[in-house]
């Protein structure tokens, strides 16, 4: 049972989807699929990896972020797009922003990785330094909106977002017809609202699963309970995977996900491994989580077409988690 | 000018390039051909990438030692292989061993590191451990072949490895059209030789170029004094670069190579982090030379399409060469 969307939340359809991907089309690369003999028979399932590490920007996010900035009307987009997420959401915000020719500003606490600082800036963004507390943060976007009245574009919370994020699903099935499964990684819950929107419609078959830390499992005692649980994550390598649902990725979530399965660290990074040593592909740690589910649970798996989302490929080469 | 070959010496031709493609299709992939925006604006040029780090074993040797092992006849075959290189072609020839239910046989130095024993026996094949030196390897090999009658399958001086490798030149250029340049990695020089083989056939407009690392540059010094130049290489990260040519592969070299370019030791591993990073490709050390050699010698290859072959992408993720 599920309760009716509240009338203040908007919510993406198939048509945005569409539209969106005729947007994004020519800013964004159709990424590949691929397969492996080794982890087919790893995992005894027919395993379709749809490699978002290959895309712009380095990440799926790329696809929600040109969707935000090129749904803006000319004089909204001229003042510019704005963030206080720091991970690959800004990255591709500033990636998208670039390709309009406006300004994206990026908050980030005065004491972020100075890799993560020279990434926005390489990708065209401007830093906004502010204290490093979630508070600091967002009072620092807020006055940043003020002053330029540039659009915040929330990482997942967006209906903008969803829809783009959508397309990668929509590609995936495009290219691999009658998938049993499919499995992708969960935090905010964009990227798996997105791809129930799409498969919801083009797949209604396919059973769908996210995946996600022991450590920031949220969103798993939040299916379990029926029922949005927000609580802060602990440490985990996959620290992509932090972020809590709202009510716009639950109202998806609560509807499509068949399960969301929790994987320990140390089965995160042997997953990693695994495919970093085996597909020779650069895959980050939230992408290894769907793979380490896989992996755990054949009982669910073995036997069948799954598709799996590969998020991104943004690493630290310094320091990889198994070293 | 150059010395007409001696009757003794088999040279593969362009129609055993044919025959060895359609013999390996079972059991090799064609592999991708990628593009990247970032590392065509760093070097000026059109690149396309074959990714070999992508085949079967992970390395482009897949292509020789599956069209070794499968040219056998019935009886031969029946004896086995065997060869007492330990590196990408070991493995190669026990896969394709493997596929034809044949024993291969791998000679080794009792010292070699754990990982690469591993490696052999995960693909199928018996190591045959010796004393840690190349008189000793090759005794051991000798006895082998008296015992068993296999069929030694020399690492690239063999006509059978030749016309396989060739294959990856073959599918490239079918691929991309008008390449004005290509550049591979050499060492004893049999991947070379192939791809001069098909390159000349197929697309005889395109320049071809080799890399070696500063630290191995025997090839180079071959080609500048016009013959063989035979001496102990160096230390060098790309330790799959230390073999000397033959005059089977020199005959190739010779005559269709425009020039061989060296690189250092810090440049190959900038080339491979800068193509992890980018590409979210894992290619090992060896595939980095000619993208270091690409990016050091923009005069050359700048404004031009470019294809590069990316020959292998099996290394040790414990000890990466940047840490």
């Amino acid at each position: 049972m599920h309760t009716a969307p509240t009338s203040a939340m908007t919510l993406p359809t198939y048509n945005d989807v569409l539209a969106a991907h005729e947007r994004i089309g020519p800013y964004i690369h159709r990424t590949p699929v691929l397969t492996s003999t080794f982890m087919n028979e790893r995992t005894g399932a027919d395993l379709y990896f749809k490699c978002e590490n290959f895309q712009k920007a380095g990440a799926f996010k790329a696809r929600g972020a040109v969707n935000a900035v090129f749904s803006l009307p000319e004089a909204a987009a001229a003042k510019g797009v704005a963030t206080h997420s720091s991970g690959n959401h800004a990255l591709s915000l500033c990636y998208a922003a670039a390709r309009r020719g406006i300004p994206a500003r990026v908050v980030m606490p005065a004491t972020a990785p100075s890799a993560k600082k020279a990434a926005v800036l390489s990708y065209g963004g401007q830093i906004v330094e502010c204290a490093p507390s979630m508070a600091a943060r967002e009072a620092a976007a807020a006055r940043i909106i003020d002053e330029t009245d540039a659009d915040l574009v929330h990482p997942y919370d967006d209906p903008r977002v969803i829809a783009g994020q959508a397309t990668a699903a929509r590609e995936l099935a495009e290219d691999i017809a009658d998938l049993d499964a499919f499995i992708a990684p969960i935090s905010g819950g964009g990227l798996i609202s997105g791809c129930c929107l799409a498969l919801s419609a083009l797949s209604p078959m396919t059973a769908i699963y996210a995946a996600e830390p022991d450590n920031a499992a949220d969103a798993h005692e939040s299916l379990k309970v029926g029922r949005i649980v927000r609580k802060e994550a602990g440490e985990t390598v996959a620290d992509g995977l932090k972020a809590c649902l709202s009510e716009r990725t639950w109202h998806f979530v609560s509807r499509h996900v068949a399960d969301i399965l929790t994987v320990t660290e140390a089965e995160i990074i042997e997953a990693m491994r695994l495919v970093w040593g085996r597909m020779k592909i650069v895959i980050e740690p939230s992408s290894a989580v769907p793979v380490a589910a896989l992996l755990k649970n054949p009982s669910i798996f073995a036997g069948k077409r799954v598709g799996i989302l590969i998020s991104g490929g943004n690493v630290d080469l310094d320091r990889l988690p198994w070293q």
